[in-house]
């Protein structure tokens, strides 16, 4: 069976070895080439992949192409038991949208059940904002329950939050830059895009609804966003893309209306080692290239490290819910010690399929309150 | 008359001579010590603060003092006329804070005509969010206006803003890092925060309007936020410290319940040549520790570089209010051509006053919208 890591996968990484210097990699089944050595590019003999991602995207295809070369020819590798991994890419500035339709209408349904779940805005701009960058995590990076302020009938109190979820996103890592003053149409997204990582924004739901009203979500996300230890490479998601459901109303000209394109991954969400949900990306509203054409179409230049995320994706079905609020109607949330493993897979371009690099992250207790 | 920036002050930028390689001095007067080649510190020849603010507060004083004693032994400087001035450090995570209760209650009341004007959370919690980083300027940038889809009774238009805004603010740079995990105690703001800066958070109020429920501001904030060359170091501003009003309800114990204090720092926002407001920092509600308490109370570490500012500085005068939304209730807004100033004073050690870094911007007419 294919450990989807195959030669058209070929996702890259930022690795060491015994503690030497981190410097970037290429996985390759159960093991990692050191590309950095083996091409002698000195932006891949870096701590992150930032230099190389701002390379551009002929230098993408041909860095991509050697690679494929080298491990044909035999190149010699490292076992992945032997390396240790690390946060692939520099977070230049976070954003997260909320770009699925039925994690929207779940979201408000429940959290605002006297009013039409989704607002006037949701169906003519893919609605977003930014995260916390400097706390962007890699994968298997212990999260800390966080503490906070929680609303309550006599005031509010402080303590651990009490609904910890988990929020099942994919992220997409800008590598080349834009200008300040110039929209990126949406015709442009595989000019700027290198990549594509799994990503868990975990979500306090109680410090979240108290705070969040009229600025959005601050404390409530900022404690912690996992991503996963390889950024798969748009060119390996060739054969993923797919037809998204119909947009109506249409978009402004500037969202690119018409027949939408959106991207065939498949995620699971393992709780403490059982699969509890299958969110299918494919039934996502708005898709990568509209949301950056929408984050860039007052001006707003793009970095090499941007991350702007789909926003939880949940599909149709009860069992395709990508979070635990929607999942089990607010009944239940994390404990301290649950692991969380998100996974994702899509069709290759070589007609089999590739598995996108995990998001695993495991609860630990709040600490001492700080009082 | 003193032009603010004797020796009390002394305050930090990045500067080049003719284009050569951008390195850290401090004005003094209306000229610039070098101060990469005057005390060799390599932290210093670095193309901003970053590297130098990273060192943390021992440092920071040695250096201060170290800059006082050579401009007191007649060190050369430069004309401030032949440097040209740039962004002082490369911003990390930029919050923006709701930190004025004069503010949030015009806002409130112009808004939401029909409710309470503060929110439930307002007076518990200093209620912020997170801004673009990446589009960060510094002062004399010029700021296009942006495009947008506005709200409208058939559905949004696309197109320029026509309710472009100012928010006169400060800003305060985090120059020593925190842990992830490890929140910040109010008490600890001297051992992060490095200095000050003036900030005009330039505001689309017709995007804001239509995109920012529920998730709080993104294009309406993210097309330009605007900062001064200077950097106020928190030292120079010792005589500056004041009581700020009373909080109630008191503030749960991670917030420093008590005489809460603040900065007495006076600012004015010219437009055209004509001073229009004059917003007086000491009428804020929470305090730059509140806020750096609050922030990391969740777990979410700082970076050095990390921005965090006030939001609009509104005082309870009809002639204090920090943005032209309250100042003229909505029924003026920015030109193309326009040009705004915010200046800000403050008392220095000695006696006298100091006049930080201003922030100018000139609005460019919208570019050929996108279709």
């Amino acid at each position: 069976m294919s450990t989807g890591f195959d030669l058209d996968h070929l996702p890259y990484g930022v690795f060491t070895v015994a503690g030497d210097r981190r410097r970037v990699g290429v996985r390759h089944e159960d093991t990692v080439l050191d590309l950095a050595a083996a091409t002698g590019r000195p932006e891949l003999a870096s701590p992150s992949l930032n230099a190389f991602m701002a390379l551009g995207p002929e230098v993408w295809r041909q860095t991509r192409e050697e690679a494929r070369a080298l491990l044909e020819g035999g190149a010699e590798t490292i076992a992945l038991a032997d390396v240790e991994l690390h946060l692939p890419f520099e977070v230049a500035d976070y954003v997260d949208f909320y770009a699925s339709e039925h994690h929207a209408t779940n979201v408000g349904r429940i959290l605002r059940p006297d009013s039409a779940p989704l607002l006037p805005n949701w169906k003519h701009l893919p609605v977003g904002y930014h995260g916390r960058a400097g706390t962007v995590v890699a994968s298997e990076t212990p999260v800390v329950r966080p503490c906070g302020q929680r609303g309550g009938p006599d005031g509010p109190t402080w303590g651990p939050s009490r609904r910890l979820d988990v929020e099942a996103e994919l992220g997409f890592v800008v590598g080349a830059p834009s200008s300040l003053g110039d929209p990126v149409p949406y015709s442009a997204f595989g000019e700027h895009v290198f990549g594509v990582v799994g990503l868990n924004d975990w979500s306090a739901r109680d410090l979240q609804a108290w705070e969040y009203v009229p600025l959005g979500p601050f404390l409530g996300k900022s404690f912690a966003t996992s991503v996963s230890h390889w950024v798969t490479p748009v060119a390996a998601l060739d054969a993923a893309w797919c037809d998204l459901p119909a947009q109506d109303p249409e978009p402004l000209p500037y969202l690119g209306p018409g027949q939408v394109r959106g991207l065939d991954i498949e995620v699971e969400i393992e709780l403490d080692g059982e699969v509890v949900s299958r969110p299918p990306y494919r039934t996502t509203y708005w898709s990568p290239a509209q949301m950056l054409a929408h984050l860039t179409s007052n001006g707003a230049s793009v970095r090499t490290g941007d991350l702007f995320a789909s926003g939880t994706i949940s599909g149709p079905e009860p069992d395709q819910r990508g979070s635990f609020l929607e999942l089990w109607e607010a009944e239940r949330f994390l404990e301290d010690g649950s692991e969380v493993v998100l996974r994702y897979s899509a069709p290759g371009v070589g007609g089999g399929r590739i598995t996108l690099g995990d998001v695993r992250g495991r609860i630990e207790p709040a600490r001492a309150p700080l009082v």
